[in-house]
């Protein structure tokens, strides 16, 4: 059994952290912590958790020894897993981020977007970017991992196998962005009310989203042109599910995108390149951390669409976690993450 | 053209209240106050509104002449209205409070409630509860309105026909309510989220609700047997709307209930008795000061069940406020509230 | 394993069976049929599932050897089980029927209200109506089973403990039932489109539901007294669960129902009843097998208010049918029936 | 007073022209026909109109004086229209055909998308696309207006001026467009229940949709270089609205584009562009004639991104359709169509 220690526990990647590991044979939870709910039971918090943790409180996090734990979570806001990641890892404990502080290489552009110093400039040398489907071999290795976000992880499985082909414009790439509310996170802002957000569509962020240097710099690394990236993210009315619309050029039109996907995510357990002719739909991964690829090539011309839907709770976020400390630890990469999406 | 007022207009019932007014033939919205926006336009906020109120600034409440107005709507939480009464009222101004300061006749009771001392009893016993069906000739005369509260509104009107005739048990009254979530204001609540909200269903207030005393208090001016009533509010997973489904036992099973509220409705521009066996949607009211009612007598039995949809920021706020404005005005009772509910 | 059969599986009840079924470790699902739908993939069908049975075919009614199962599960509408029950029973295959054959003892109010003639009474005789917190031990040794309705299993978890302790006036019982709209099942209607039912709320069936006479029938074999129900569902804007406030008057004001709900229901492992003041929201049991259930007394008074919520495809549909299929072959109850619920 | 007859109106198409005509101070609906619903009265249809229709009945089209009016609107699928034109027109009653029949100039184009013979080319030479922002004059002196698509509205207003000024790749336009589900019209389609559409988004038409040539058309017209448009449309789970995210090259980078959009659209009452910076959401539009409209350049860059949200059954159908009406008869192009949007 990991023994599992999760800083935060109160937002939405924390919930489903604990939804996932709830189900998961070899999981531990021992520790979870909130500033502001030191002492209530999770359960008290999360009545959908009744009867799963009824034990588990809330601790505060000067009060929790998380080096008794094999690996600690962080579903925090960005900051805080850099603040404790040396300690952490000194006496031997594994890190899995799912903020910000481990993602974005360059500390000067971390800090141009984050706003804040990076607490350890070394330790962010050595982490590995958690996306398992481009980097399943560091991840095994690695002592802190930063789990991409949840536009990312989409971008990078919809546009990578393009740019490692080397058959696309590189600088003119395009992604169409739509998230379900809960990519948000669970804040009070007046935005996320269900009546300004429900039965309502914008775009955001049109200035410029922090999940766009991150995604840049990953894509870079499998291009061999320069990567330019124009990213416009949409807010859903629902709760759950990103799907991103991307375009690009191609530059050699005698390729085959259907196969070239499909060769690329062969054997992968997570990732689905639907039939020909597909539209997948959020619901589709509702709950499960697949993300399915459907690719166009609109009246057989020198554009490419590609279609990537995802739960940005699961794989965008708690799922690939868990998928990541199953790499971590030698536990078969899909433990407790083989549930059926749940539809309708 | 009456010079109108409004204060505290960045909720939901003051941006009801300008879109009303916008097409309102009598109505010239002089000033709108917001002590958090003051200097910002309002189609700045609201973008709705650009092209009907592009030169209207939000006013900072000291720096804004209120007595300039022939009427002030207070569209803030409780307590701001009352503070402010006096002075306008001296100064000839009429007041429509859409919060609960004039709405509850014995100060204890309010007090109890709503955790603050009433600044003006005085003004209080003068005031006018502004449920125009059943207090049409008051509300004329009225310098004060108390605006119904949403549920309220919709109680009454599926139970006040019943009270009247005396033929219903009125100490085992059942109002089992449900509201969209625009009930609850504008204002940052982890549990008003789209992401809570949505795609979920749950009862609230269920140890007491504020709408409680405000509406027994109304039933027993209508009845003559002591009124008791079980009041049980729900969240709707949608933005507008109120349907109250209203259980009463009949103490005479003699009576034509569908007639009797036929009856009493007839010629009420904004109540419709539907026909016997109708079941009425919320959104046949959306956008509309009308109310519809439906009246049921499962299996003939001794029964009777009200059902009663409204839209609650017009027929149940901000459209009652100006029907409340119209009459003390001695303008047509209709006037701004003509258009035809938004379906679908 | 137990070798599975579904019939009809192309709708709400059916699909939500697979996506249950995919989990439960002693579960062989052999052969779903459909009329409509043979020689199609179900993955095709329904992408969720992809990954999970990507072998199975619907197949046509006549071509298939439902006689080599263990048990045939009948996802349709009422009429069908009827008619290949005993050709199935007499073949050693156990029955769990979703559809209302089975559910209703009085032939006559059978035909009645489905309108048609039961095609074998007396395999009704034998029948065991599926509510295992009822019947747990007649359903062990069970050949067939009337697997309850959605609103029924609400209503019966909320009220069974007060018509059984004998504390309530159980002729003027009330229901009022809110569910989501995957109750109404898979079937293209105009009232149940997006545009139609979403922001959008109503009450149906006012002049009489099939759901009735089951639920009445069921009560009544807890009462000492003679039942009368008045049952009022609504249609939510959402997807799944219901959400049921019933309203019983108590004839004895002495009886403390919160732990007369604790002590019925200790033990049971998908009957959750919650700590006293709880407002139970249905996401708590999305995706799962859970009721929860929160009992009020508003003002210490003489009515009692019970709140039960459920997911009407789970607990309401296809995961009590699980539950009941875990009883009747030996398995542990709650086998596939562990995953916490899905939130947000 | 106008007199109007409306032909098909039981979609949504026909009952938002009876909402906006409800307001029109010149309109008067003397015919609505529907082959399924004659007999029927509007308001038993649409609980809505009551109070506003209440003497009107659907009636057979056969039975129907349409000659006696001075303009029928289709609010038909496609063939109707074509099929009546010649009669009406040559009665001089002038034609509005809310569907594609008169939209398409090469008849071979429109054969091969709607599948149907054209049966009256001649008429379709003389008709006018009814997007009165480009084509205000020869609305105002045409017998028949093809009233445009609601995916083709948002397209040409967010692309032409673009076009027109000749600064962007016209071979490389993408338009990432999703719209609400009340733009697939009122008919019982599976994929269109709110247990499939709600709380799930998915593209759709990805291999063709009929507004795709309609729009190359029309944008050709405005461009003198060749167009190609990549069109994507998806389904949003929310009931009104369309955005689409438009994307183009820039050819010349010392254009502004803000100013571009601003001169082109100086003076035109249903088109508003947005300040520089904003991301306009289809609630700011709900119920209302307006398109909004926002110009980016992320970077600075050689990209250009145009939002453009619209009410896909008002700007989209209806409104637009009772602006070329009142362009038809020398009306001021505003009447009945001057309320705010509805927000929330």
């Amino acid at each position: 059994m990991v023994k599992i220690g999760i800083v935060g526990g109160t937002g939405y990647t924390g919930v489903e952290l604990l939804r996932i590991l709830a189900s998961h044979p070899d999981a531990d939870v021992r520790a979870i912590t909130s500033r502001g709910e030191a002492g209530t039971r999770v359960v008290d918090m999360f009545a959908s958790l009744r009867g799963h943790y009824d034990k588990l409180l809330f601790t505060a996090p000067d009060a929790t020894d998380l080096k008794a734990c094999d690996v600690v979570f962080f579903a925090t806001p960005h900051g805080v897993a850099m603040a404790q990641a040396r300690g952490l890892v000194e006496a031997g404990v594994k890190i899995i981020d799912l903020a910000a502080d481990f993602r974005i290489r360059d500390v000067a552009l971390f800090e141009k977007w984050y706003k804040i110093p990076h607490a350890c400039p070394d330790l962010l040398a050595e982490a590995v970017y958690g996306l398992p489907e481009f980097h399943r071999g560091a991840i095994r290795k690695a002592r802190i991992v930063g789990n991409p976000g949840c536009y990312p992880t989409s971008m990078q499985l919809g546009l990578v196998p393009l740019l490692e082909a080397g058959v696309v414009d590189s600088e003119h790439l395009i992604a169409d962005c739509k998230s379900g509310a809960s990519g948000a996170g669970r804040k009070a802002e007046i935005g996320l009310l269900l009546a300004e957000a429900s039965d309502n569509f914008k775009a955001y962020g049109v200035s410029g989203h922090r999940h766009h240097p991150e995604t840049v710099q990953e894509l870079a690394t499998h291009s061999r042109t320069p990567v330019n990236l124009i990213f416009t993210p949409h807010l859903l009315p629902m709760i759950r599910g990103i799907l991103s619309t991307l375009y690009a050029r191609l530059t050699r039109t005698d390729v085959d995108v259907q196969a070239l996907f499909e060769k690329r995510y062969a054997g992968e357990p997570f990732v689905d390149v639907m039939p020909p002719g597909s539209a997948p739909d959020t619901r589709s991964v509702r709950a499960s951390n697949v993300a399915r690829i459907a690719v166009h090539r609109p009246d057989n011309g020198d554009m490419v669409t590609v279609i990537v839907v995802e739960d940005n709770l699961v794989k965008g976020a708690a799922g690939q976690a868990v998928q990541n400390m199953n790499l971590m630890f030698g536990l078969p990469e899909t433990a407790g993450l083989t549930a059926a999406p749940v539809l309708p």
